[in-house]
């Protein structure tokens, strides 16, 4: 029996890691969890799920959760009820699903509680990879991949040595406008951007997937998940996303992990690991209904934000911070009409040009950098 | 060091088994080395990896032999050379690469002697999967699949547990007739049925990749090396042959393994187990050069063998010894110009019909109904 810690129960990565607990009531048992402001699906959450303690963002809806679920449950909020809710002494594991920085110190908070971290905050490892994986050595606990490439290569990598990876290979759909050429992409709008093919996603993550950012940010998380440098990482574009990525080894064996696309499937393996759990509603991958599927070679002047993104992750030091800052100000302009689809790549260049990295720096640093990039985007923008 | 006993060494495996202990002088040293009439090509082996023991098939080919390599070399011929090769003391893996029949007595003896086995041949597994898988259990030892198929089966088995296993998933290219319909198979030429287009093997069994015999023994095989009912093991038409096979998973995640066509893959993977080792001259698997990957149903009425061997395999006891010694005839036939490729099947058929199956037969039982079914094809063919 595993006792989960869950931050982020209402976003869509939490509501389907509660599936999957609901599914093994035999193997997993929530302890804890932690929301933003959707109270009223948490409170069910809680009637549900039976948690000791839970947290929520702010003090009005802690109040306003307390009269909704029973007196028994322990409450908090904001940073201080996050960090309560990571080091408790009953968890095994921490499933961090928080969207953006906040994710950050409930991590490392959580790893020195020597609890295993199943992580599906990109900014986590983006913008502080260097921090956390070296607090994952030093705490000697699990840091576990929760998207479906990086679990695709995790998984790839079981039963096999590091030293024996010649490169990892991560799969990119292409998002929603991989079909159109450049000239093409000036004029699309929010609408076309969030019609994802393959995947049904938030918003951000789909502008992500459309401008390939998505992509870039998981080479600069497969780096310091595997700690691989870039010239072994490859992305290719597989329209179909049924191959999640694959691993080439030294003897020219490729491993690759396949599957329809279902984020249960990663999520469980997260918790379950290294064992496998039965997956009673499973989508059953058939290649020959499928019949056929297509590889490519991503074209960097066409996926400018790939590009844009190994340089950044090659620069190192604060250069992913602005990245990810830059990128989320800008994705955030788009989806509110002020941009163009085009401009996201603009704005994120400029961003990086005009900042002077920083090597190793600590989380103070990062988060500075983050708030400064934000500004200079924003005001950038007016 | 693993020290290595080579069973067929002048064959395309053994040819390639040398190969792979060239490159890797570190890892692997030839202790013994057995042939059958090439000895010209088996001296100059001989000379160049230095073996202490050497078999050749008959008693005339062993004294010309000795004229033709170092005094020091122990020499032996036939089936008592045989034996005497597997059990050497100093050996630690067998690679068995022997064609036919004559490859499982050195395979149950070489087990006895508590040496792995790395295993080529496939009538070992087919004709006596319940003594050999018994046999490995016994004694302690490994059995590891040397052709493609199941090499990558049992890599996308490491480091997670049979028990979760929800099929296997055998991939065929369809060989030279894939795309032809039962019709046109009618008049189709020996030159024609050698002419495949992904492999390049010898004549049998390319012939038997045209019927998909071959498919249907390694179904067999697979089902004796991975101790998995027929019902769990699938064939996917795969005609690149860049999946070579694939494990899915009970919570719906599929394991595969890819790569350039190329047989020292998974016959250094054999030798070199757990362990991977650097492949200097690989071919590298580029997806997006190939750009395409197609997968379909096989026709169970197309491809009649294929139907036949899981058949065979269902009903179990000597009805596999009787479908491959059957098989072995007719292709025998067929290149020799006596029948027609359509005739294959129904030969075999006719056989698997005419035989009363015993079930959980000895040694001395298999290899008498495989002597009468090959009588029985020979007087039928008249």
């Amino acid at each position: 029996m595993k006792t989960i810690i869950l931050l982020g129960s209402t976003g869509s990565i939490g509501v389907q890691t509660l599936d999957v607990i609901r599914a093994h009531p035999e193997q997993f048992r929530l302890h804890a969890l932690t929301c933003g402001r959707n109270i009223e699906l948490a409170a069910q959450q809680i009637r549900e799920f039976k948690p000791e303690f839970v947290c929520v963002q702010r003090k009005e809806d802690e109040e306003k959760l307390k009269t909704m679920i029973p007196g028994s449950v322990k409450t908090g909020y904001g940073r201080e009820g996050l960090l309560e809710a990571v080091e408790q002494a009953e968890g095994d594991t921490i499933v961090n699903a928080l969207m953006g920085s906040v994710g950050l110190e409930p991590t490392l908070r959580g790893m020195k509680a020597k609890k295993d971290v199943a992580l599906a905050n990109k900014e986590t490892l983006v913008t502080a990879g260097h921090i956390v994986t070296r607090a994952a050595k030093e705490n000697n606990v699990k840091l576990i991949p929760i998207d479906s490439e990086h679990s695709a290569i995790y998984q790839c990598l079981e039963g096999n040595s590091e030293k024996e990876v010649e490169r990892l290979i991560l799969t990119a759909s292409g998002g929603s406008f991989r079909d159109k050429t450049r000239a093409e992409l000036e004029g699309v709008t929010v609408e076309d951007a969030l019609n994802h093919p393959n995947w049904s996603m938030g918003a951000k993550i789909t502008i992500d997937s459309a401008t390939m950012m998505n992509k870039g940010l998981e080479v600069i998380e497969a780096r310091w998940l595997f700690d691989m440098p870039y010239e072994m990482i490859d992305v290719i574009l597989h329209k179909e996303s049924m191959i999640h990525s694959m691993v080439e080894y030294i003897d020219g064996s490729v491993l690759a992990h396949l599957g329809m696309p279902d984020m249960k499937v990663p999520i469980q393996y997260a918790l379950s690991l290294p064992d496998r759990l039965a997956m009673p509603d499973k989508k059953r991958l058939n290649l020959w209904e499928i019949g056929t599927l297509h590889f490519s070679k991503p074209d960097f002047e066409r996926f400018r934000c790939l590009k844009i993104a190994y340089e950044a992750g090659r620069i190192g030091g604060t250069a992913p911070t602005v990245l990810n800052a830059a990128n989320e100000e800008a994705v955030d302009a788009f989806l509110n009409g002020k941009i163009q689809f085009l401009q996201i790549e603009t704005i994120i260049e400029q961003a990086l040009e005009s900042h002077s990295v920083i090597q190793n720096p600590d989380l103070d640093t990062i988060f500075e950098v983050d708030r400064m990039t934000r500004r200079f985007v924003q005001t950038d923008m007016k």
